[in-house]
């Protein structure tokens, strides 16, 4: 068990650095802020910690690429609410969202973590993006590469779904926060050492699944008309990581570290009272899109 | 009953029309946009509804200025939790929110309401200020009415104290979302005439609260560090409306009309990693104002 602990462990520290090394790659002039940070367990004793990495820049907006280590005791009312039931825990993940300055280039938001409880592990996580302008043929490549990242194991129509079910600003007539991807939660195959694998492959898609888009989109002319839209969904993003996220409300009620947490907020956005985008837009297109759909 | 009743919903209604017209007076070029909407109950019988007025301008950036009407049959879940634990509820009430374009003019919420439920009533409301600059004098104004206002009913220091304990981003180590204010929930003293007098008397006291500082802060100039301020403290107002506000987690869990409950959302705002104000500035001095502290 702690090998496969140690060994998932070191790869999202690992996978980590290589997303910050695209974020650096497509941008540049990007700047980053690195905070590490410890935690104090339940009964007061080293809980672990995290490594969060912030970044502005001009093509990315702002960033956030996070992993933590955390364990020790959690609550007796925490506990009851776990898998395993015991109020001994350990999980460690990266946790990551992108949100470009161009709104051609879509927003992206991607976990992946494993936790071990009272005897019981399990892996969870996945990965879903939030466009902001009609151009299928990424839309499709996203949801390919996730598709072929899940295939070897035949979790991909499941995982899908879970996903387009998830996402959804249910106060907003069950309208998707962006197209989905894959979300799980509570995978465990009876295998731990493929499992620990399954999690490590899935992860290993994320740059592919996203970097190809930012490359080729991020030099785009936009319109005003555009990043008008890009915030008012940027808007939406906010009300369903506030209102809905598990892991958002989780992490704040956990007494979990803010600005760490909420780092998932983009950097600009808009509230308009009964938005309509124009009629004939792009814009307008892309609000079928915020429905299930199968891409692939 | 019947009367008392009818009296306080026609006085909200009355009430909206002065604040609407206080609203076009400072700001003359700002649009409105009415919407009338009406609800079904819990049976799927007429439930009332309401009169939405949301407004845009170049000095007022977005306000909105509701009341509404509802009654009939609730769900028994939610009669459990009513003071009253019927499932036949009566209640009307005014809501406003208005966020000004100018930093140096603060950001006003109140609301005024009354309750029928199992025989019983009660009012609840108040009105909590939302500055982004360190104007003490105004400050000072706002509180001083509203001392003025509950005085004659020996429940100002009540009301303001539970404002303070109200409008708390507790994510953000018990910072305040403003300067508070007053407000009171399940108030009855046992004598419903008197009691909505009392709840129409508080709600007059609104416009003389507010407008008189912006009628003296709109003209003034303001800097690009203030409005950065601002940006970042309305994103801390979206954080505690969306994470905290019961009001809010209230009418979309019962399915009210979302764009009107999300109306309290300000047009533009901010979300920084770790946003830190300048050293020495207005703007630091301003953090100090949000946590509670005896103005008058």
């Amino acid at each position: 068990m702690q090998e496969v602990k140690d060994s998932f462990h070191k790869h999202v520290w690992d996978l980590q650095d290589l997303i910050c090394s695209e974020l650096r790659k497509v941008d540049p002039e990007i700047q980053m802020t690195e905070d590490l940070w410890e935690r104090k367990d339940f009964a007061g004793n080293e809980g672990g910690g995290g490594r969060t990495r912030a970044f502005e820049g001009p093509l990315i907006e702002n960033a956030g690429v996070n992993t933590s280590l955390v364990y020790g005791e959690v609550s007796p009312e925490f506990a009851s609410k776990l898998k395993g039931k015991s109020t001994k825990m350990w999980a460690t993940g990266i946790s990551l969202i992108i949100h470009p300055r161009n709104p051609r280039v879509p927003t992206v938001h991607a976990n992946f973590r494993m936790i071990e409880n009272g005897g019981q592990v399990w892996f969870g996580g996945g990965a879903d993006l939030t466009p902001y302008y009609p151009l299928e043929e990424d839309f499709i490549h996203f949801h390919n590469v996730w598709k072929k990242a899940c295939s070897p194991y035949g979790v991909y129509n499941d995982f899908k779904k879970t996903c387009d079910n998830y996402f959804v600003n249910k106060h907003r007539d069950g309208e998707m926060r962006g197209i989905g991807g894959i979300f799980y939660d509570h995978y465990f195959s009876g295998d731990l050492e493929k499992d620990s694998k399954f999690g490590v492959d899935l992860s290993n898609y994320f740059i592919e699944s996203y970097f190809p888009i930012v490359e080729k989109r991020m030099k785009e002319e936009w319109t005003p008309e555009d990043e008008e839209f890009q915030l008012h969904r940027r808007g939406r993003y906010v009300e369903f990581n506030l209102l809905h996220d598990r892991g958002t409300s989780f992490g704040l009620k956990t007494n979990g570290r803010t600005d760490s947490i909420l780092i998932s907020l983009p950097k600009r956005c808009k509230f308009t009272y009964k938005y309509q985008p124009g009629v004939g837009s792009p814009h307008e297109k892309m609000m079928e899109y915020y429905r299930p759909k199968d891409w692939v």
